[in-house]
């Protein structure tokens, strides 16, 4: 199996990008990783996407983005796993360049959701829980986090406000990032004047939808010194986990098992420890996720996510800074791009380029993009190569 | 990267199989699978599709049946690629089990369309094509085929009557195949005498929807030797392509260019001319694009694809049999399912066991699956490993 490198990576800004078609978006991202990388075309292109049929009434994403970049003739299908789609896109395009198929590739999320009515959008992300056992009981997502929230607080003794140094956090540094959402401070009062959407999950616990695109360039390892003036990423590990989609057929619906498996696996593929990572890119698409997630991938005891938020450990400075470019929180969560902008978002921590929330010689960083209510999970372990 | 064998096949008849859900018809494919090949369980499920969220309010696929067949944990997702989604389940799972990602991978394509009223799947069916540049214009599947069928009879003489035989073929291989939709043969006069669709594609020349699943139960052909009793069935090669999805942009819309290049580089990776092919289960949706199909491939000069049918070469006998087990028009054509039915049949002629349709001494087959008008093409070659 051969190493890999990332050479290239692009993004658009999160927002309501109504002037800009769904292809316009993943192109003007994977133009981007492109010119980033000082290719012309790659062999190959995965499209992460969950919801273009339902909500952009398009297909087929693989041949559309292709031939739009001018990639026409290449190889290309789209990769769905909920909101992990993303990652699960970037795994691919590792398994095609580490398997010999092709020479480079391309792995570019895109989703485009602002123009369809919310409601509309409510019924569409549904479509990642069980339709059977969970949607057509007439459970959202918000629902069924609200539960795991709830119980997760009567279990451990939390209160609301305790879970409010997340979005503190995520808004904070996507201040820095010109490609975030929202561009808005807010504080522990902030946070508990927020409407309340699902009891006890109010609208500062919850990321928000959006339009974006976001972009990497894969090739093998070995071919790529000398190409490129940026310093010299890999991917040290990369492994995917599911669970149940339903809740109620968990053990444990306050522990994320298949985060636990995707993160053991991602270790000890690249011989390391929690105490090893520099940054995590993490899935806050609520605040219950951000400390299960601390939990589940081995920085926090169990029940124990909060006290890093509250004792400041998830800042930039801290000892394991999350959402460092504003997470799903505040960077914005458009569902089947967001685990390529974690991806592209570590790279530029690795590389330096992330201004006012630089995490400090950051040397290794991770991601893991959450599918369902943790059904999903793709962890992915980035480092600067020597 | 390590060559890869199939040790394990399974599929479900095509019908309206409004008794089963999707996840049931997926299971049963994948644990008929499974027990083909002594298995338990997997590394990973890699499922293809194109229109459950849509079509079935479902998403998520790979967690949904990684659980629901006693995989739950395993890595999942699903990819999409229009009519070509099963071929890309297919190809994704190779590509894991070469890079060495992981050590077992099931490859399941499902499709349910009958649930849903005729013109919604036709809608749906449409976000294959260019939502701006095509189906906005109104311009459905058969329409988009009608066309270019119009414009090959123009340009090489051919009249309608020529292109029966394709469909008698598939027809009356499919009396011997249990899994197919229609066990009811046809002649010259049935298909003259066929009710039109869309001039000059009449019920002969398209193939029917259908609800279905096939899989495939993929390892490293290194650690094969000794776990089966059936003949050994390696991957020779896998290749894919892409051309523009809108037909317009196309310089010839008559001719296959992904398809040529897809199938050039599986050749060169087998080592293999077309006279080594012993079969070729090849993308029959509509009767034109078997005979484009033969020529893009190099069985037949340009504008000769049905001179090969009408002598007969098309027939289990013949020089260059397709369709052996009913092909899109008579198994039927569940679209993401389809790409899995043809390698699934292709490894039942290798081991012998195509029944009354068997093709004498078959060591090599090919499968070519096609997603949208000619814009997405992905070609196996599957021999007899010695």
């Amino acid at each position: 199996m051969r190493e890999v490198a990332v050479i290239g990576i692009g993004q658009v800004k999160v927002d309501e990008n109504w002037s800009k078609s769904l292809r316009e978006l993943a192109g003007d991202a994977a133009l981007d990783a492109l010119r980033d990388s000082g290719m012309e075309k790659v062999d190959a292109v995965y499209v992460g996407n969950m919801m273009s049929g339902s909500a952009n009434q398009q297909q087929h994403l693989g041949a559309y983005i292709a031939d739009w970049i001018g990639s026409r003739y290449s190889e290309a299908f789209k990769l769905e796993a909920a909101c992990s789609s993303g990652a699960a896109s970037f795994r691919t395009a590792l398994m095609a360049v580490a398997s010999g198929e092709v020479e480079s590739a391309l792995a570019v999320g895109v989703e485009k959701m602002t123009d369809s009515p919310g409601s509309e959008i409510t019924a569409q992300l549904a479509t990642a829980a069980d339709a059977d056992w969970e949607a057509g009981q007439g459970l959202s997502f918000v629902a069924l986090n609200a539960l795991i929230m709830r119980r997760y607080m009567y279990e451990h003794g939390w209160k609301k406000e305790h879970f409010a140094p997340f979005a503190v956090n995520a808004h904070a540094n996507a201040m820095h990032n010109p490609y975030a959402r929202f561009h808005e401070p807010t504080t522990i009062e902030g946070y508990t004047r927020a409407p309340m959407i699902a009891d006890p999950i109010n609208l500062m616990d919850a990321s928000a939808i959006g339009d974006g695109a976001a972009a990497a360039i894969l090739i093998p390892l070995e071919t790529v010194k000398g190409r490129t003036t940026h310093k010299l990423v890999r991917v040290a590990a990369s492994a995917a986990a599911t669970d149940t989609i339903a809740i109620d057929q968990r053990k444990d619906p306050t522990w994320l098992t298949a985060a636990e498996r995707s993160v053991k696996k991602a270790y000890s593929q690249a011989g390391l420890t929690p105490a090893d990572i520099d940054l995590f890119e993490l899935h806050d698409a609520f605040s219950i996720m951000a400390a299960l997630s601390l939990e589940a991938n081995g920085f926090a005891e169990r029940g124990q996510g909060p006290r890093l938020a509250i004792d400041g450990e998830i800042l930039p400075t801290g000892r394991i800074p999350i959402a460092t470019r504003g997470g799903l929180k505040a960077r914005g969560h458009p569902v089947g791009a967001t685990g390529m902008y974690q991806l592209v978002e570590v790279v530029q921590q690795l590389r330096g380029d992330a201004f006012g929330s630089q995490v400090q010689n950051a040397r290794t960083g991770m991601t893991q993009n959450i599918g369902g209510s943790g059904s999903n999970i793709i962890t992915h372990i980035l480092q600067i190569a020597d």
